[in-house]
This record gives structure tokens, C-alpha cells and sequence, in this order.
């Protein structure tokens, strides 16, 4: 699962002090669960902490921001007496989103994240260390699921405790209960189809809808506009923006898997095709090839998901430019950012929001390889 | 994880009627759930459909039935207002429940619950018959995780959709979050102590605590008194009760894990031994051992967990015996029985909950090999 896509600090003002003003809230919010914790010892204690660790250390506040952008764009301000409630519940969804790093890197059976060990290699590290008994592995992972699930509740209490008023957090539910479902079925979508062997691009474009586009931006900004009590077509405008860039953010991540500069992508050059991942782009490459050029098909099917060498991670590059599969991604891309963007420019967003918008949404899906 | 006390149908009046009437909340939750899980398409609904079924076909309903009659003991009535929110958010523990199995499974790598094969198994023979692409074992995992995640949000939903007034869901909400920490607190501390080897009286007792006696009674209690808006005083009376009466139950369960015969547990004879589970039971013999009987101490640390014969399962069963640990462990239940009702007595619960509760009680920690 990816990080989500960049907050353009450069360009939106205010950007900066969202995430800084996201962590103060989960800081604040980590110390309220300590009268929980301690009693359990410290057992519990290291590995709520190895949870805090986990959430502060990372990630650009992705969701947080696009909800508060959302509740701003409806017409509320940072001055606003139900802003700091509001900040409080859009900050939970990075608890949320911890949730679904740890498991599903557990899922991906991914060693590393952001530099640092994952959570369940982390308490593997920590079995095998210590010489306990049983298998390290299972241990790592089953520490790995509790911390996932206590993130999963905490998002919950974050949210109840945020001090929102009894009408926003009737209208907040309802999205909320969307957000988390949709994300986990998208991952089961994700986990089925890999298993399944689904190749088509349809099936690629559900994932990407629920696991990446609804979860990342279209219901955060959902959720800030059902949190400023928004009309039916404001979120309407705001659904269709961030569904379509939300897609065209996960089809441009798929082009950086595969095409990307290790030194911006962060992650080792071709790391989507060995890790066999299903994406559009591989799904485009294969409808072609199937059709006009069988043995590029078989390339790609026997490549996938096994440990390639540069040199065919620079053949399977060149197989799916040829094959037209980039330029139809990239078209995909475009067009469905230009959608976005109309939605967005027609809606009553506030002009301050649509600024900020139109750049993250250009920051999500710009070409930078 | 144990499924819990069994609610004692033949001296409680209604309460059949409450197991039924917690089914027919499940059920009429699990139809809002459609709408959102169906247009993510057939796999996602029928992973959906596993979690109902697991939770319909399952369980007495401990939890909602300890909550409901909570908050009928502070003095509310099934006639009250508020009764029909009440009871769906006491349903909703079923939920949390749910999610505490599917993961404990995993962690405990067991391959069937209540005559059916757990979540992760379920799903991991799917993939082996349909002669999917990887590793199946993995997959049963993964799927499982996203099941587990999935009922533990749905019950937060189903906790803010029951409609309850925004004062009692102020009230119930810190309670409901001190209960899921707790219980994934006190999961996390009982793989800690398997791994570690901790073999004192003292951590056996603390994970009975917070894995099952906060989880299964007091909180529950704590939640319908909540929600009914009850003092202090009997808030705390209920604690006490839940706490002394959880941990009871609990370690008459242990016992019946060694000593239950089949036919009433349900489980192969011994089969404690044979998980290895790290109980009071087991800690108070390894004690009085170490001091008394180094032969024994040897004998028992090297026969758990293994797989043992029947043979020396029996031998087992009367070392525990002489030691003193049976003794000491049925010393404890009656020392806890007896305060946990002399705080019932002594509180101003009403004299129908009280007999009920009385009731639950003696069911839970009876005697029953």
C-alpha cells in the first residue's frame, strides 16, 4: 500500500502547518491512551509505543490534509469555533492508515517501510534477539495484527473524543463507516486478485477505485465536507475530483514502480514487477499483448513477480512502451486529471480550496521521471 | 480465546430472549452493511458473508447479555425510550468479538472453531481447491486479517448507528474504548508471556485480567451502567464484581482445560496441556515445584506444549494434583466468587438483575468434571 501522494508544500499554503498541526493532534492523543496502557505494564507499554513510534515518524499527512482542505473549501475557516474538533477527527484517519500500513505489510510480507524495519519484522527482530521459544516469524506477526487492530480502535476513540458537535458527528458516521470498508475491501480485492491471477483492466481500476482512490482522497474530502455540512453538490463535486485523481494518483505510482528513479521513488529500480504487482499498466500491457504479440505476453506472465535482473527489468520496460501500454496510462491519466479538475473549477469549493486542490491534485499525478 | 461463560438459560429468566433479540440486531446490522459492500463486487461480498456467518452461527452472547443486564440493573426497563439503542449497541460487542477470534485463530494457528474451520483455514482451502497462484496458508492469513479489521469497524458503526442519545454515547465511549484496548492489551501480554516464558502466578493472573475478565464482564457491565447513566457507586460495584467473577470463570476454564471431560468441553481431553498455555493453573504448580518437587518442575516444563500421550496427560493431571495447584486454583475461584457476590449483595443493583447476576456467576465458575 502507498504512502499516498505528495503534499505539494511548495505550493499550498498552509500545507506545512497541517502537518505539523496533524501531528501536535496525534501526539496529544497518544498521551491520552498512556492511563490505558500503564496499568496493563510495560509489555503493553513498548508496544503502544512501537505504535506512536510507527504513526509520528511517518508519512506526509496525506489524508488529514485533503479533509481539512474539504471542511475549508465548504466555507468554514481555521477561526472557526469547530475547527479544532474538526482537525482532531480528520488527524485520526492516520491512525487509520496505520492500521492498514501494518497489515498489510504484513500481507505483502514487506521487510522495510520508510527506512525502518516493519512492525511485525520489528518484534520478530525483538523474539529472535531474546532467544524465546516458538517460531519468530509467527511471533512478529501476531504482535503485528494487535497493533494494527489497536490502531484501528484508537482511529475510533480519536474520533468520539474530538469533541465534535452531535450534528457533524452524525453526519461524519456514515463516511467514516464508507472509508474504512471501502479500504478493506479494496486490499481484499488486491490480495484475491493476485491470488486469482485477474488480468484485466477492470479488475486493476476496481482496486484502484476502493483501495486507493476512495481511501486517500475522495473520502477524506467526503468527510470534510459532511463535517461542514456541505450541500449534495459540493460532495458530489468533491467524490467526482477525488476519485478521478485519486485513480490517476495509483497509475501514475504504478509508471514510478516500474519506471521510476530509485533516488525519487525511494524504492529499488523495477520493485513493482518483481514484486509481481497487478496493476493497470500491466494489465494494458497484456490485453495488447495477447492480441498482436504473444511472446511479449509470455515475457511479461513468466517475468512477474520473480527476481529479475536489470538488464530484464530494462527489456519488460521497453516490451510495455511498445506495446502502447504506457502511452495508454499516461492517457488514462490525463484525462481523467482534466475531469478532476473541471469538476473541481465548476463546484462552489471556495477559491482559496480550489488553489490548493487543483495543486495537490497536480503534485498526485505529475510525470517526474 | 476462549467464547466465554455460557449464559445460563435454564435459571435466568429472558435470558433466551436476549440471545435472540442480539441475533436479530446482528442480522438486521449485517443488511445496513450491503450497500456498501456491494459495489465493490462478489468477492468483497462474499468475504462479507463469511463474517456474517461467523458471527450468526455463533456463541451465547455473553457480552451483550452482561451489558444489557447492566443496564437493566441500574434501574432502566425494556420499555424504556432508550431500551432499543441500548440493545443494539450491547449487540455490537459481538463485533469486537468477532474480531478478537478470526485474529486469535491466526495467532493461535488453530484449525477449527465451534465444529468449523476457522476464518484463515476456511480461506486457505478456497485457494488450495481452486489451485490458486501462491501460498495458501498465506492467503487464509491475509484474508483472515481483513476480516477481522472489518468486523472490528463495523462495530464501532454499529455502536453509532444504534441511536443512541448523544448523552449516553458520551458516556459509553470511554468505556468502549477502555474495553478494546484492554483486551488487545491483554492478548498481546499473553503471546508476550507464551514466547518469554513467564511462569509466574502474577502474570498468569494479570493477562486473565484484561484478555478476560475486563473484556468478558467488567467492562460489558461497566458499559450497560454507563449507558443507563448510573452513580459511581455502583459503577464500581459492578467492577468488582465483573473483575473478581472474570478472572473466576477464567480459571475455571483452565481447570477445565486439564480436567474437563470432552463430552461437556468440547475439546480433546488435556488439550490445554498439549497448546501449552501459560495458566495460574500451570504457574501455580511450576511454584510449589521448583521448591517441593524439581522432578515435576522438569516434567511439566518439558510436556508442555508437546504433543503427549493420554498416558501422560493422566500423569500430568496428578502431579498438578499433589502439588496443591488444583486445590489452590479452586481455593481461588471460591475466595473470588464469594467477594464478587458479597459486592453484588451490597450494591443497589435491582433485585432482578441481582438474581440474575447471581446466576450468571455460578454458572460461569461451577464446577462442571
Amino acid at each position: 500500500m502507498s504512502a499516498g501522494p505528495g503534499t505539494p508544500t511548495r505550493h499550498a499554503a498552509g500545507a506545512g502547518s497541517i502537518v505539523a498541526a496533524v501531528e501536535e493532534r496525534l501526539t496529544g492523543f497518544f498521551e491520552t491512551r498512556r492511563t490505558l496502557v500503564e496499568p496493563l505494564g510495560p509489555v503493553f507499554v513498548d508496544a503502544a509505543r512501537a505504535l506512536e513510534d510507527f504513526v509520528i515518524r511517518g508519512g506526509k499527512r496525506t489524508r488529514p490534509s485533503f479533509a481539512w482542505t474539504g471542511w475549508l473549501g465548504a466555507g468554514r475557516s481555521p477561526e472557526d469555533p469547530e475547527a479544532d474538533a474538526v482537525l482532531t477527527a480528520c488527524s485520526a484517519l492516520e491512525l487509520v492508515q496505520a492500521c492498514a500500513l501494518v497489515h498489510d505489510d504484513i500481507i505483502d510480507s514487506s521487510r522495510t517501510r520508510r527506512g525502518f524495519p516493519t512492525v511485525h519484522v520489528d518484534f520478530e527482530e525483538r523474539h529472535r534477539n531474546l532467544r524465546w521459544a516458538g517460531d519468530s516469524g509467527h511471533y512478529g506477526t501476531s504482535v503485528a495484527i494487535l497493533i494494527g487492530d489497536l490502531a484501528l480502535a484508537w482511529a475510533d476513540d480519536m474520533t468520539r473524543d474530538a469533541g465534535l458537535p452531535a450534528d457533524a458527528a452524525a453526519r461524519f458516521a456514515p463516511v467514516w463507516a464508507a472509508m474504512r470498508t471501502e479500504v478493506l475491501g479494496g486490499q481484499l480485492l488486491d490480495i484475491h486478485g493476485e491470488s486469482a491471477g485477474d488480468e484485466t483492466v477492470a479488475a486493476a481500476l476496481r482496486i484502484n477505485r476502493y483501495k486507493t482512490a476512495a481511501y486517500t482522497i475522495e473520502r477524506p474530502l467526503h468527510m470534510g465536507a459532511a463535517l461542514a455540512g456541505a450541500d449534495p453538490q459540493l460532495i458530489a463535486a468533491y467524490r467526482e475530483f477525488g476519485t478521478d485523481i485519486g485513480i490517476a494518483f495509483q497509475l501514475r505510482d504504478d509508471l514510478l514502480g516500474v519506471f521510476g528513479d530509485p533516488a525519487i521513488t525511494g524504492k529499488p529500480s523495477g520493485d513493482d514487477l518483481r514484486e509481481g504487482k497487478r496493476t493497470v499498466l500491466i494489465a494494458e500491457a497484456l490485453q495488447r499483448a495477447d492480441i498482436i504479440d504473444p511472446d511479449a505476453a509470455t515475457l511479461i506472465r513468466t517475468s512477474l513477480g520473480t527476481d529479475i535482473t536489470p538488464a530484464r527489468v530494462s527489456e519488460l520496460r521497453a516490451v510495455l512502451t511498445e506495446l502502447g501500454a504506457v502511452d495508454a496510462v499516461e492517457q488514462r491519466i490525463t484525462r481523467l486529471t482534466e475531469q478532476a479538475l473541471t469538476a473541481l473549477d465548476a463546484s462552489t469549493t471556495t477559491p482559496d480550496a480550489k488553489r490548493r486542490l487543483r495543486s495537490m491534485a497536480l503534485a498526485a499525478t505529475a510525470r517526474a521521471y
